[in-house]
């Protein structure tokens, strides 16, 4: 046949969006896949066999990473897209699924369009990007490139216990693909905004030139467990009272660096956790994230002398361990370029901008040409089942990913045809 | 046989406490029988057996508390004695174990020395002092005494979801006798200080004047749960920013208002609590005891109108549930006194104090002349398995309670001997 230009089909995309959300669905809208769940998994087995439709060629190497390759005329490596499928615990049905059904419905797009690109194309979701059971977040992509042995990896625990090495073998998915794997020739993320800049400017595409610093520390407080009603206030070894402190400080901290400072303790527990006991174990998370590295580095030498000050203070013990420790990214600037030139052609209005989250795409920044597409999400919320993209911007990006995608794997489109 | 002058066995006592402390034993010496669990009615079979082995006439009301009585001359109400065996999860083995033994240290010596009193002589044991598992505490005491309807008792969920109503019927505790109970002649309960006052003071014996007054309130906020990189600090609605901030005000009340006012956050819970989202829940849990009435009502209203000006300053909803609220209570000054003259005559040093914790006898003191006799806690230490009370002290009190509720019950002793 003879090559059409290739179109997104939106009603193809949107339902692939919809069956993949109905897996490990929670009321109100959104998804609750927590990495290597039976969600999880069940969830791999569909994007898997929509890979598998279209044609491509699946991999799965050691850490569950998931790759799908359409042949080129040449060999060598493939251009590729992708981003993850697990989600937070309240998570949406966006963040990530968004990137990957993208790429498959390019990939359609290109079949339908009778259209062989030069280098090959891969569609790819990474294990484990959330981080909301195992830490560190960004796993299969930190494995993928090298950045974290596979070992390391494997070995990890949850937060219910599980390791990431029996749950990979559990679910079925530890592949025999391995890890580091070969360098793609470029990668390029389309992802959901997860903050409010693009929807409250009413911007279609964001071109994202950095990814967030991010810095994730376990605190951990020991002080005396003791009767609440007649411990003087001056006798106290209170870790329950050291906790809210520095919940309390670190707000503080996030408002009087300002910039792009935020800074969140999301996940706190006591012990023994009875009303009328002061709590002689209080553990607790801060997020910390810049996409200033120097100015990053001071939050973290800010709030380690505030817990030296506290430990004093209290007399509590204090340790920390660090969860995750990223530095902000720079991606490439002939990339980002590239996705602004196509979005405008496209006729659709631009904003560069930095990534509030991490992404695999900081990742593969390390070893290829990487950039990221940003479309909105409506009131910036995410993480959250009310998480909301409208069809227009879905849409938008996909058509974006496509003519980005089709030109770097070189789909032999006359210029003039590559933006009807 | 002619009656000889009774006497505590301390070797007996000190097995007693041994004994029940075997019962729930947790790693440190400590125990861990929250009320109505299997633990509990293990104790509960335990102080049963021993009651009818002196002899008592056993009964069990319908909120659970038992009370063992020894007949006197004449009826009537009788000298009654008593406290706790439920403990906190993490509980020493004297707290509440130790009054109530020790009263059936008093019948043995009674027993011994061939004495009928002149009015009966009860040892009772109340159902969930501690309110570790069941809001309120003091809970059969209060049903005991009218304080409390029996039916708002037995419909009482607990932090496991169980009821009350049920988990009695489970361990076979709802009993036959009602409630509320005719009162008894007069109330004394023996208990460690839970505190570190007569410790640090070096005191034999604390002369208990009142009880601090105690309010709980759990404080549910409702914020939004978002991504914890992409949401401006300005555009948060943290629950869990919110708590945290709950606590480190609390600390200041206490230490503001000062004098005897102490403050606690015991419990907290966080959700989704996961390290990158922001919370959109938070629950805590605050406790506040203050001696003077007037006083507690400050701390109450402060903490109020923080609460409403937080929920203005960070956009969340907070809804307070009160769990429990006791006014100050006043102790019988004849039966102090009497207490201090008994403790001065048997050659132990004395100080009058109020109680920090709460205790049955201040539901007790509504209906009857009532009041405590405590003895000292090493380093204060209580609700944790390193609680400790040296042996002479134990026995000191036991000997103390022995010698005011012959008087009280009448053992017709001359005086000359009433203090060998």
């Amino acid at each position: 046949m003879t090559p059409s230009v290739p179109q997104i089909n939106p009603d193809r995309l949107h339902q692939r969006i919809a069956d993949l959300a109905a897996v490990g669905a929670i009321d109100g809208g959104g998804c609750a896949r927590l990495a290597l769940t039976d969600a999880d998994r069940a969830g791999r087995d569909l994007v898997c066999g929509s890979m598998r439709e279209l044609g491509l060629a699946v991999s799965v190497d050691a850490i569950g990473n998931v790759v799908g390759v359409r042949a080129g005329r040449s060999d060598g490596p493939p251009v590729m897209t992708g981003s993850h499928i697990d989600t937070v615990r309240t998570g949406g049905r966006y963040d990530g699924n968004y990137g990957v059904l993208a790429g498959l419905e390019v990939v359609a797009a290109l079949n339908d369009a009778g259209l062989t690109t030069e280098h090959p194309l891969a569609v790819a979701f990474f294990t484990n990007e959330e981080g909301a059971r195992f830490a560190p977040d960004m796993m299969g992509s930190l494995v993928y490139t090298g950045a974290l042995p596979l070992a390391e990896a494997l070995a990890v625990q949850g937060i219910d216990g599980a390791t990431v090495g029996d749950e990979l073998a559990r679910i079925g998915y530890a592949g025999p693909a391995p890890v580091p794997a070969a360098a793609p020739r470029a990668f390029v993320e389309l992802h959901v905004e997860q903050g409010p800049v693009l929807d409250r400017e009413g911007i279609d595409i964001g071109v994202v030139e950095s990814v967030q610093g991010i810095s994730w520390t376990e605190i951990d407080i020991r002080g005396t467990s003791n009767h609440a009603g007649t411990t003087p206030m001056s006798m106290r070894r209170d870790a329950g009272w050291a906790a809210g402190e520095i919940i309390a400080f670190v707000r503080e901290l996030a408002t009087e660096l300002g910039g792009d400072q935020v800074a969140t303790v999301g996940r706190i527990e006591f012990f023994p956790n009875l009303v009328n006991v002061v709590p002689n174990r209080a553990v607790l998370t801060v997020d910390l994230r810049n996409t200033d590295e120097a100015l990053l580095q001071r939050a973290e030498a800010r709030l380690a002398a505030h817990l030296a000050a506290l430990r004093d203070a209290e007399k509590v013990e204090i340790s920390t361990r660090k969860l995750a420790r990223f530095a902000p990214v720079p991606f490439a600037p002939e990339m980002t370029d590239r996705i602004e030139g196509h979005a405008r052609a496209l006729g659709l209005t631009t904003r560069r901008m930095p990534s509030g989250a991490g992404h695999d795409a900081q990742m593969l920044a390390a070893v290829c040409p990487t950039a990221m597409i940003f479309v909105p999400s409506v009131d910036g919320i995410s993480h959250n089942v009310r998480e909301y993209t409208e069809p227009k911007h879905i849409e938008a990006g996909a058509q974006v990913l496509l003519a980005v995608l089709s030109e770097l794997a070189g789909a032999g489109l006359p210029a003039g045809d590559r933006n009807p």
